[in-house]
């Protein structure tokens, strides 16, 4: 036995010459060497080494690329990259120019699918098994990893429903640990673990009633059984469907004690599993914390006041509220659509629903945001976290687009701070008492303002623009916290020339104010941290062509490309909206 | 007993007064009512005649509107409609300032919940049952009738996963006929059958497993038991399921035996039930019959082409190729979310996927869009029915925010056909080989050419651009088959100022066309029937701002508003976008 098997492999054709005793050595090293890249270099944690077993046993019995391997939501999929020919590359994961975080088509052919987002992979599996059957590939298999958390969602359940009424050549893997990011909730994952305990009279029947034949649930982290198992599974025709407990984090104490922090830990000690704690001043704060905290405070007084997310308490901060009023405040699993309807059906009750979402993640539920709440002006506030570029988590995280996919709806009022400050007071306002759906857009991570954000509240005029600079012939308009770069551009090139306003609204639009800026200034450039395509400056332009023709418009924002993953910066960058590119453009 | 019973019945309090033997005889009034009604003014009928007793028993049981009422989709509506103070003004049904032909919380107090799109209704409910929990009401109700192909998509399993872990006082009743607008399918749909057939050993188990009571399955149209099982669910407290069984069409012969015509018929004889035939030519053909019929042809040459709808295989008439290769075309149900990533899984085996969706429901697929399709930029081809404005099914409805909201995707192509011809060839063009996602954007209804469209295919270039008439002065630049209303409008101004151009595309934009344009002419008009905001017109816009600031862009499509039931007509004169409209502006 060599002493390291797992730089000899490759690919899985030389995990497949393995004893199930190397197997299980293979185990220990590839955990071993997830945990020591990702101490260093960050990333997913918690999901990869729970699946490090059944990835093994995966490559081991099924023959990939020709059989089609899905990970749903992806940051499960790290022994998956490792062990298909991404090893000596996987100190560039997420990373610009890097291998991506997340399993990606154009970064191997061992990557059937795409993943970012929760809860796709088996309906894609079943495309994958359905086309495969008419191309006359009888022979190949198609399996899904599903986490549990995942498959609560309804676009799993679609899925099921649809596949079950078929005979296509899939297996569904049901990986069962209890938790997504945060822990999992809802009656499924109830049900789920009555079967995990023995307790279910009629276990397994739920699945079944789905017509797809169900076996477990089983040990994940016993690879010779797991083998045992997929083996005699191989051999079965139609969809199946595998229980398979996990234990999230497996393998370093310190990950499976403490899930929730382990998910995506930062740096952290290699051998101890400690977590490195950067030297943190208390300002700027998170957005985050900003958002969750004046929630409280304001939920405090405001009895109308309700939290919802789907699934990202922690990630959003709306456990301070959850903590604070149980009762008031509620994590509905992934269901962005149940989500938004539930808001909705709360709105109609006299309640204040604050919606914690993620820009990307609303995606999810766009018609419901039209059908539900835009159409019957309800008074539904959406927290959109993570808006605009979103970094390392890349292309399929990116918070973009909201501005385009927001505007076009009626009745929609669109508030983007500049700031934290901004923030919180657009939180007081919109409980205040609003009689339209009102979307806050903010970003991930850390605010611009050094010191404390608690300051008393003040009304935030909707339309309300501010001039931060003034300037004599060109001006610079901004929305959102990328105008915190404009505010350090202008600093750095010190030009008399141009003035900067902040538009705190993308809708309504402010008119007065723009009719004042076009009547000013020989050129505008607007800038945002989403598409330029129907974004704030099509806006803009819009107004223009029409009110002030011979005014020059110039847009700023993100170009009509998926930004993949690098820091937000390189991004910027990338798109040139950092603050050098602003730089140069002022001084041009 | 009066002879008449329903013209005293103007609100449930009048019903609750009733006898059951009287409440059996409102019954038959009540469908007698709308049967005479929809006869004549067309509208949705089997869906409403088979809840006839399920609605008079929830109004004699609960006390709306201080319980909560939530019918599904809405088109079940109208004897509630009827029940509670519409039936004097019901003759207005779906149109010009009348009544909606779904509840809508402005129309009256009796309607909980605006429906329209299905599925939402158990979310909505779900918030307000937990909204009045917090509000301190315990004893209201909040009830959501739901049907079996409702009932199947995700977002209703996501309400009811996390309605089973909470104390709400709900109601869920399944109304299942087996039929949503075409057939129910997917393996819950079986399950419930066999429930009902007495057939499943282990019946019920699966919606208890989510921690609901469940009760039934009961005759839906056996008035005295409904009131007594509704009685007794009243007292009882926290998540409850009545499984109710109906027949769609009830009560009219052939509005049972053929179910998915008698959905909504037209016009009909209200005493024989027949069909009234309007004399028709063969052309133009409808737009859904050159999409159905032209995909067989295109499928019986090229293995590759598979065709996928959300439950519309009747409304898109993918039911041609159903039936021509039943393999190769698949109704998935109401489940938009998976049939997008269906599709994608599909077009990564090298397949080409023809998804038919009606472009009010591609917003339920809207991340499925970015996040499985065009970030793989896989070539799945969205054929967009019922774009633009749909006319008597009102604001929930309309097929107006696809451009804008596919417009900020990149790899996104978007085909906005002139004329049912050219739809033909671009699903010619579509199955050659793209290698990008595709959305073709048709309207409802009849098209334009009055002779045969099955002429000889032709590519259509990507980009393409006509000039569809010669002028001296000024452009008219039109995309999709709103550029018809402007070709008559300019036969009838007879200006010889004017030029039309047709764009096939509005991404990619070609600008080299635009170019050309805006050099040549003083000012630009943009048509679409698609919203102002961040349509094509605002592409126009940025690009002149950006290259030819002094050129006028005049911008018209649909306003930033809800655009409410009426006739097309109608609805494009509040728009501006009629042909009278037109020649006025060319005029003026």
């Amino acid at each position: 036995m060599p002493k390291n098997l797992l730089e000899h492999i490759n690919s899985p054709e030389e995990l497949k010459k393995l004893s199930i005793g190397e197997l299980q050595k293979l185990a220990i090293e590839l955990r071993r060497f997830i945990i020591d890249i990702v101490a260093s270099k960050e990333g997913h944690l918690g999901a990869s080494l729970g699946v490090v077993e059944l990835t093994i046993a995966l490559h081991y019995v099924f023959d990939a690329p020709s059989d089609n391997l899905v990970w749903d939501v992806g940051h499960q999929a790290y022994g998956h990259k490792l062990l298909t020919g991404r090893r000596e590359v996987f100190h560039t994961n997420r990373q610009k120019d890097g291998i991506s975080g997340f399993p990606k088509r154009e970064e191997s052919v061992y990557d059937a699918f795409g993943v970012g987002h929760s809860s796709t992979a088996i309906s894609a599996v079943l495309g994958m098994a359905l086309a495969a059957q008419l191309k006359g590939e009888k022979d190949r298999q198609h399996i899904a990893v599903v986490g549990d958390a995942s498959i609560a969602s309804g676009m799993a359940f679609e899925g099921l429903n649809h596949a079950g009424v078929t005979d296509a050549n899939m297996l569904v893997i049901l990986n069962d640990n209890a938790i997504g990011i945060d822990p999992s909730v809802g009656a499924l994952k109830d049900y789920l673990t009555s079967v995990k305990e023995g307790k279910n009279p009629r276990a397994n029947n739920m699945i079944k009633s789905l017509h797809f034949d169900y076996y477990g649930p089983i040990d994940g982290h016993d690879l010779p059984r797991l083998i045992k198992e997929l083996e005699r599974l191989k051999q079965i025709k139609g969809p199946k469907f595998l229980h398979v407990i996990t234990t999230k984090g497996k393998g370093l104490k310190q990950a499976e004690e403490n899930q929730v922090k382990y998910h995506a830990p930062g740096k952290f000690n290699k051998e101890t599993g400690e977590l490195i704690k950067r030297e943190e001043s208390e300002f700027p704060s998170k957005f985050q914390d900003v958002f969750g905290l004046t929630l409280v405070e304001l939920a405090e007084v405001n009895k109308k006041i309700v939290g919802i997310t789907p699934a990202m308490p922690t990630g959003s901060s709306l456990k301070f509220m959850m903590d604070a009023f149980p009762d008031r405040a509620l994590d509905v699993g992934i269901a962005e659509q149940h989500a938004v309807t539930l808001a909705a059906g709360m709105a109609t009750e006299g309640l204040i629903p604050f919606c914690a979402i993620y820009s990307t993640f609303l995606q999810r539920a766009y018609d419901q945001v039209i059908h539900d709440v835009a159409l019957q002006n309800l008074p539904v506030v959406f927290c959109l976290d993570r808006a605009g570029l979103v970094g390392e988590d890349g292309a399929t995280h990116q918070g973009v687009y909201d501005i385009a996919y927001l505007n076009c709806i009626p009745n929609m009022v669109i508030a983007t701070p500049l700031n934290e400050l901004e923030l919180r007071n657009l939180l007081y306002t919109a409980q205040l008492g609003i009689d339209y759906p009102l979307a806050i857009r903010y970003p991930r991570g850390k605010g611009y303002i050094n010191y404390s954000w608690k300051l008393p509240f003040e009304k935030i005029n909707i339309g309300s623009v501010s001039q931060i600079k003034k300037g004599n012939k060109f001006a610079f308009i901004s929305v959102g916290t990328i105008g915190n770069n404009v505010i350090k551009a202008m600093a750095l090139s010190n030009s008399e020339d141009w003035s900067h306003y902040h538009f705190s609204f993308v809708k309504p639009l402010n008119e007065k104010a723009l009719h004042s800026i076009c009547q000013q200034y020989e050129k505008i450039i607007t800038i945002e941290d989403g598409t330029v395509k129907g974004g704030f400056g099509s806006v803009v332009s819009q107004f223009v062509t029409a009110n002030y023709p011979g005014l020059s418009v110039q847009i700023l924002g993100i170009k009509d490309e998926f930004i993949e993953h690098a820091t937000v910066l390189e991004q910027q960058q990338a798109c040139r909206i950092d603050i050098e590119s602003i730089v140069e453009i002022i001084n041009k």
